[in-house]
């Protein structure tokens, strides 16, 4: 194969690419991607056999070919070659290194065997529709945090995408939660997405889809079964095993009932949060919340480094109800003021219960955090 | 004591000492920094016991005294303070926490007894002299990369100052070498430094120094005798053990006959060797240069990834002598190119002993890198 190519494309494509490429080497062409030149198009390939991505570069070629190169060096060398360069590649035959030449700078690369190469079968793929990148990528920014790191747990290692109907509408719903929190976002349901059935998007996947959503107003081309999903966004196309394994009933986790509602700006709880477990060397960092009538106290001991507290007044804090103690791991309440706008609504039942956040202004994500004892 | 500060020049005074106290709480004092208030000035100490920094801040007393609190929570506690933060201290007696507020943030940090915080004795220090702070910056900056991490070489962690006669002139000069590359660096002797003897500054002492020298034209009080040496920087004062040993005798490592000289672009050098070095995944990343007239190849192996290799060509090179072939580590060449602003001019003796690197641009620094098999 013989084609020429414009650094900037390619590196383009690269950086999506070479996340999939696995990096440790068990099996050594999965560290690859596959180039294929099909006279008209360069397709780039990378899997872990979990996920493939595809994407396209403008190329032209004098003889169509394939070949595999090590990803991360490709990546490398081409990170490093001159802003605007034109890249060369050859290879003479299927069993040659593959040559590069820009400019004055040559390298030849170890292949691999372009058959060996697994090939990602997304099967028949029944349910379609098609999204704008900025809604999917809040449904994936305001639940990722909650996702389990615990491979045990493998069933919530992702993010559940299904349908509910709410009050005759349809919507589209993204669940994650580590049993600790959760977190629950609503976008009204995208054309052709009913009767798909609930899914999970794995960690990983989650990650790469991520970072292919810079441009808000693109539209992503979403279409799966019960167990591949495929994302089309621009010339990329990203497939994705799904994790195989029944999401548990979230519902009964979200308390109904929490009739004790404290509204509290979310600058401030986030700034008093962070001063307040400074305090603390803990892991967890437990902040405990005192909250009387329009008047939060936030509180963090140390048996080490002594005690803090600050205190949010009605100018900051509105709460009418009978007097809560409650604590919780600093990290996950700034996670959740994270994805909160302007204010904070914690709608209490107790010192022991789950309590649920919202943000006043974005009444679509909702999100249920498990008090710890402070 | 009692006193208040302002936020931004206490959180820039702790941001300072903060890298002094220990981290690991095997002496829990040592974690801790010491705030003495004598009515008319807050002076602030940390100290691991080889290198104390006080550093004085502007503050107003109503009752003076001294305390001792976790250095790293109350610059984080600081740090998070809101930008123009008053800040009150109080302690009732010296068994009792220390109380700070700002606004409607409280905490209380337990301390430990002042008299368990370990004076660092600079004794006499009979050599003085004064240096701009860009110079003193120089000598660090051009040297530092070179030290050795070697603990059992511990001669070697440090950077070797001491006072050179060259044509008539004195210079105060800094060198450092691992073994494998020497840098040395020299500067016009400042009045009053005549006479010191030949310190080796602690690794540790060059990192805390370096991160006081923002302002190029502060001027650097410097005082040291055979084992302390102490550094004046406006309000703060650093001072450290000097590392015991003595340093090689480092002029029988440079090479004086090497009579190949190469000149090379600082840029297409630097830009050359990080492209072919990409190819390689070795820790050490061997590069060769093969220079023959005004031509310089750099390549480099791979047996898992490929070759590459890049020609730089009389626009970038000069040399007029025999062929050499030589190979170097890429980070080492590297190192050496991020000091030198323009152009590089190697001599060479031959493919197995050490090579002379200068700055053609700066007589005063000079560099010594021993080649490797490739």
């Amino acid at each position: 194969m013989k084609f020429t190519v414009d650094r900037a494309p390619l590196l383009r494509a690269l950086s999506h690419i070479q996340g999939v490429a696995e990096k440790r080497n068990t099996i050594p062409i999965l560290a690859n991607v596959l180039m294929e030149h099909d006279g008209e198009i360069l397709r780039l390939t990378a899997t872990d056999m979990e996920i493939a991505v595809v994407e396209e570069v403008p190329s032209e070629a004098t003889r169509a070919g394939s070949v595999t190169v090590p990803a991360a060096v490709l990546f490398e060398i081409v990170r490093k070659l001159t802003d605007g360069a034109l890249i060369e590649f050859e290879q003479a035959t299927s069993e040659d290194p593959l040559h590069l030449r820009a400019g004055r700078y040559a390298t030849s690369l170890n292949v691999l065997p372009v058959d060996d190469f697994p090939a990602m079968v997304a099967g028949d793929l029944p349910h379609h529709f098609d999204i704008q990148a900025g809604d999917l990528r809040g449904l994936i920014d305001r639940t990722r945090f909650a996702m389990s790191n615990e491979e045990t747990r493998y069933y919530l290692n992702g993010i559940y995408l299904h349908i509910v109907l709410e009050g005759k509408k349809n919507y589209l719903r993204a669940v994650a939660t580590d049993g600790h929190r959760l977190a629950k976002v609503d976008t009204p349901a995208p054309f052709g997405v009913k009767g798909m059935p609930g899914i999970i998007v794995p960690r990983k996947t989650v990650t790469e889809v991520r970072k292919l959503l810079d441009n808000d107003g693109a539209s992503v081309e979403v279409a799966l079964s019960e167990t591949r999903i495929q994302f089309r966004i621009g010339s990329i196309l990203l497939t994705s095993k799904l994790v195989d394994g029944t999401f548990p009933e979230y519902m009964r986790v979200i308390p109904q009932n929490n009739s004790r509602i404290l509204r509290v700006s979310k600058q401030d709880l986030a700034a008093a949060v962070g001063r307040v477990a400074a305090i603390s060397q803990e892991r967890s960092r437990p902040v405990k919340l005192t909250i009387t009538k329009n008047h939060l106290t936030l509180s963090a001991i140390s048996p080490d480094q002594g005690i803090a507290q600050e205190e949010l007044d009605e100018n900051s804090v509105t709460y009418d109800s009978d007097d809560v103690e409650i604590g919780f791991q600093a990290r996950y309440l700034t996670d959740i003021t994270d994805q909160i706008d302007a204010e904070a609504e914690f709608a209490l039942a107790d010192s022991s219960s789950p309590t649920l956040i919202r943000d006043t202004g974005h009444p679509d994500a909702l999100y249920v955090l498990m008090p710890i004892r402070v």
